[in-house]
């Protein structure tokens, strides 16, 4: 009897001393929390600050938002770690806990990975000057003028008038049509009956006039000479280097050139042709 | 013998102190586990109720819904740690429950990262103002008008009547069809035969009755020129810029237009064409 | 000698003991074992009785099925996790049983994922009701209406009798064709040579005959106008919104009445038309 | 020099003990590695015993080398830790022979996946009964009547008479032809001269006359009207339900019937039309 | 001044004997790595020595290069385990060790699992009997007679002649066209000018001879019916059922047939037909 | 009472020493930080000085931002280090904080593996060769020019002028157009009336004009023979191989004499050819 | 404050000690760290001059920047390990380090996965001779002759000259064109109107004389029979099966002769055939 009385003072006095350390180290965590806390805001207030006078500048509400939204990942971020040791003070078992927090932290990792992809190519592009705005370029067969250019986002506006989003982890490939001059080509066919060396005079004159009549042409068009055997027609093809964009207006004024100057010269155009055996049917 | 008893009272006596010791225990985790409980239930209230003040708000019964949903999770979270530190105190090997637990873990890990990557997505779109509810967007060749955004589905109506039910992490390119002006195009065929001079001036004209006759028009119908010479027709091209959802309209507008005036200035639509030879046959 | 006996005797007494805690010990995890497989099986049962209030209910076989596979489950894992501190008692090396047991757990969570992938969007589709028996829907290019939305699959029926079973973790995008009216659409062509003012006042006639003769049209069919230059003719659209799924019907019915009216009132309809000119062959 | 002998002599006398703890537990290893491998190999063939008697019964050749393959891998998973904990009682360093095993373990955890995935999916498609022995199905573009339903594969037998043998884990919408009745479903072109009114009247009732001639009509072939405006000809579309795998006679029946009829009444079927311009050549 | 001597007198001795401790563990260790080698050598061979009696048979000089490769990769196992465990008993950090060694083991795991899954899959198709040497089989669009089936690879050889060497692990789903009857199919067309019902005498009668003629029809060629409506030709199939590999030759023997009865009774072969208008042109 | 106080003293003085202690660590801490800094930035500075002289050159601009940025990583992972052991001391749950910090470096380890693909990728290429600067290869489909080999990007410049910007990572298979002899191909129809023998003779005659009149040629055009039968026309081919990147001037030299040849010697192109049989119509 | 001076003496003292211990401990890190690298040199070089005498050899250059890369990779790995022993030596968490290089081992570990898997599949090409230096095979598409066959990429050039460099890793499926015979096959379509019997017969006598005036024939161009009824003509199919690479020769040839005993023996080879109905039209 005496012996379980003396133990259970042991156990008392024993447990005195822990609640008394239990309540110190509780006390000593919520104060490192506290001061945690406070020096993360001021590092994420400097570092922000310190952003807005680097070369990516990002709009002053953005701003703002990103600041709080960092902020509110910090103070749960301490808030669990804070949790975390208190429970381990009462002796929980930490593993499990960490397990059951694995399931959430695998899971935001997976789902925030793209983001990362994001803001990782977005860097590059912006740093290796993939492309600027109001450059026309292809990304995954949408074209399109740059309109802007995000850390996460990058928007293209199409000659359709639509508006592509585009998140920058989406960008493997880039094509840029703004970067030299670009080629304008214009494919004709003739008539397997036509003198091919006159009609190939007559372009050469056409690429001449061309030419002189316009400023935006870099290289002069040439007749390439022929290019393919069609069904009903030869191929030529006429090439030149322009400046960016300007290759449609190129290429139409050509076209609109070759056709006046065949209707003068009286160069045909080949329709399709077949050649036909009429059979001996009933007829 | 007496050794033997000796040792047999130690052993009591130590079993004694550490079943004592053990109920001690199980008593403090299953308090702590309560108390937990509590303030998890407190903070998930104050969580939806300072939701409900913020931009994204959703309907009172998927709150409710939400609320008793992360509650219910919170508790099992709870119990499976309670119990975890339970079974380690009566001394059971811990890794080996981690190993079953990280099986579960991982699958609802993969598992659920669609739908963190649904959630963030889903963020980032309202956050950056892809689109709003009204507009005309496409997403992965499904367009429609926007009815609804939600953090986990976008819902989008077709012109067929067909409601498409998008889940945000599947969003990747977004094509916003109602920012800013949209272009309208239409393709005519003109006849080799024909004087693409006087065709041009007609539809020069056309293009500027329409012009007149329509305020949704932004920038004036404008015809390109010669932009492909076809097997049967040369390709003129008009395009217009018009405000957006317009677009159509005024490309039916410009062709009523055109037949129309083709018709009074016996300006023909050219049909397909074939040269035909009749080779040496039967006949 | 002496010394060897008396470490014999040192070694035979420690292991007395040890042989007497080890007993004790793998008792203690049998008992934890059993009442722990005690305290599983009743909250399986539990959860199953609370389940059948629920929402989604199960037929009662399958209810029976599924609470006797978890019950297995957790019975093998208990085993597992019982052998697994057996083992450890006796000082086996634990890191090399969880290096084995991951082998397998890598595999099963790998493999269970798309398990978990179906339950998790089995779960949004019916909290978020994207579809209800009876819709008619399209998923992945499978179309059909909805017979059964189970938890891990949705069953559609395609208007071909075919029976569509589909794991819900395939189901990315839906479309739901019930949701709203949808459009009836006819394309109709006209000959280049017809007069297109009177053929689209005929069109209109029968639209207003069809909108009179039926009631499941929410919104008049209406002439849109000239939507496409084809090739041998005028392409005018006629659309209409209907109640879902009968669409078809009205699309049916316009195409009928347009091919009495347009007999009566010798309209044409266009067959495809070639120019021919005829070369000098031999003939 | 007395003091380096005295230190040899308490290394030797530790190494005494040491050598004979060694002995000893190397001894308990192997003893403890043998009871596990018996109770194990019992385990597993009542395992195999209580299988037999379960639903998914396998021939009892298959049986028995699963039997003795689970065997292997637990005589070698015995092998593995039981040499493991050897090498550690000689105090090699556990971590790296785990990073080790774990090159191992990586690789066919991942390599097993698909393995998991198939028996799963196995699992399902048994549980669901989602198809069974002798239904047509259609899986990922591999149609054919099912001829096996194995927990790993799938086999079934196409028209063709090849046998496409699937693994479970590759099946993921399943298109099960034999669940109700099916759609037979034939198109008739009617010639733009025709009167539609008459055809359908006769496709009526050569419709009623297959109705009543034949048994696996479900419901009645229905004519639904004017389905399509085409090219050269007007499409009529007449519709069935029949007993499943009947839809093919059903159709070719009606088709027969359609040609008959048509040739006895004089209804042409119309060929592909074209209306031709002769415009002014050499001729 | 004596306590620094006193200090380091009691390092000297205290790492007098570490060294030596240090140098009889050292030992311990390369005798452990000897015997170790010994046994895994010996076990190698053992197991080599029996898979030599299995089923699946090796090339004997396959076996050689492979019990060589698999000592080559145990003995680099147990050097880098020794060394390990040296380094640990020189005091380095072992968790940066297994840092660096988990980036190799990741891509090498990672790297590693296609030829698991090669194996494994190998293995089943063995185990499960999936097609044998002599088999016409067709795997992702792949067809040919196997060759080879190996562990890792399979072989194919093309009617081409090329031989296609298949990882197993890119099998999927197998076509096997060897297993039981392969189906005969011919499509022919006949004029809509034409009588069916004779026509189908005729293929009957054809069918019939055929039957007759040929031994390696299982099921008699069967004229299915009227199975298309063309654009020019109604559409008759002929089926029949045949040994494997002999449905080409069946197929070339019925169109033999056809075309040589079809000449006597002089069936025609439709050409495509087309009705032509001359509309009122210039002429 | 006097135990309690003693039982302070005894905490107060334990702490003192602690306090005492704790700060001596964080200061430890602190100076190994920034000696561990200091020492890193010295070695980036020498690596990248080191850089400079070996082969693959940086331009400076860019050396100065990856060295800065180099150092800021540096400088936040002491940073976080250093924070992470001053919480150690303080008795912070650590596991916890890893915990926390495994979502991010999950994020990011995931995030940055196409980084480090690209650059490993990019190693490969430029120690193979696999191209060099002015070498036209094809990488995906997309063709062009070499303009610039980095170690994260390549740039090819297409024909039409266009500038891709390819990550290496994308670099799976490349195609290199500049490495040896290119083919010249050129395919000529030829009417099924013509005199096979007599067109491969003037063909020949052809090509070794061509191949006189060239130096650009590797091995002379030859006539390889028929190569197809085509629907209206006989194929033949000629081949020819020469300089990289002249074999398309190399085809239209070809080409021009072919069709120059073909008009002097009255060899025809063959249209496509149609075989008309005129039925019984009304006419 | 005797005592506070005591404590301080004591602190001191312990640090003396410790401050000797860890000076004594780093040079012993160093001296193990040198030792590990002059080791490590010295196996690296024994295993290239091993490597030397292997079956797969490297040009020399090769062998010298692939020993440098390894030495340098070592050296960084050792550097690496000296660093973090020494930091824990300081008492720095080593766990904090460990998360801190686990980003990048991630990172460094998925992105090298490839290149592992690149040598893996290059090995096993090579072991298993999957095709040889010289040998026309075909990999994703990309046929060609081998060149190179590397363990990391294998180099094939085509018939067009362009040099494909494929990296093993993308290798999956291998068509081997020069394993055994090929197959020569040559379509021709002979007219309905034809008479089958006696064009079979003199294609019979063309394959024979082929057979005869060749001799890299391995099996005789055998007539296969009527393949196909198409459109206009009947399909009749040769094959041979010849030596590797002759096989076009041989269908050349074949073409060739056919060609002219056709002319010789007025055998007309039909082109496309087209039945015409005049109807009523305006005429």
């Amino acid at each position: 009897m005496n012996q379980i009385l003396d133990f259970y003072g042991k156990i008392i006095s024993l447990y005195d001393i822990k609640i008394f350390k239990v309540c110190f180290d509780i006390l000593k965590v919520i104060i490192i929390a506290f001061i945690s806390k406070k020096i993360g805001y001021f590092l994420i207030d400097r570092f922000y600050i310190m952003q807005e006078r680097s070369k990516i500048q990002f709009p002053e509400k953005k701003m703002k938002t990103l600041s709080s939204l960092t902020k509110n990942v910090l103070r749960y971020v301490i808030y669990f770690i804070a949790g975390a040791t208190i429970l381990k003070i009462f002796g929980t078992d930490m593993s499990s806990i960490i397990a059951v927090a694995g399931i959430g932290s695998l899971a935001i990792g997976f789902g925030a990975q793209s983001l990362v992809r994001d803001i990782l190519t977005g860097f590059f592009i912006i740093f290796e000057d993939q492309f600027s705005v109001g450059d026309y370029i292809t990304i995954n067969n949408f074209s399109g003028t740059v309109e802007e250019i995000g850390l996460r986002i990058t928007k293209t506006r199409d000659f359709s008038g639509e508006l592509h989003i585009i998140p920058n982890g989406e960008i493997k490939i880039v094509t840029n049509h703004t970067r030299g001059g670009m080629r304008a080509l214009v494919n004709i066919g003739i008539s397997y009956e036509a003198d091919v060396d006159s009609v190939i005079k007559i372009l050469n004159e056409i690429c001449d006039d061309v030419k002189k009549s316009r400023d935006d042409i870099l290289e002069g068009p040439t007749v390439l000479g022929i290019t393919d055997f069609k069904d009903s027609s030869i191929g030529v093809t006429i090439v030149a280097n322009t400046k960016p964009m300007q290759q449609w207006a190129v290429e139409r004024e050509l076209r609109y050139r070759i056709k006046q100057v065949f209707d003068e010269k009286n160069v045909e155009f080949p329709y399709p042709h077949l050649d036909v055996t009429i059979k001996d049917g009933i007829k």
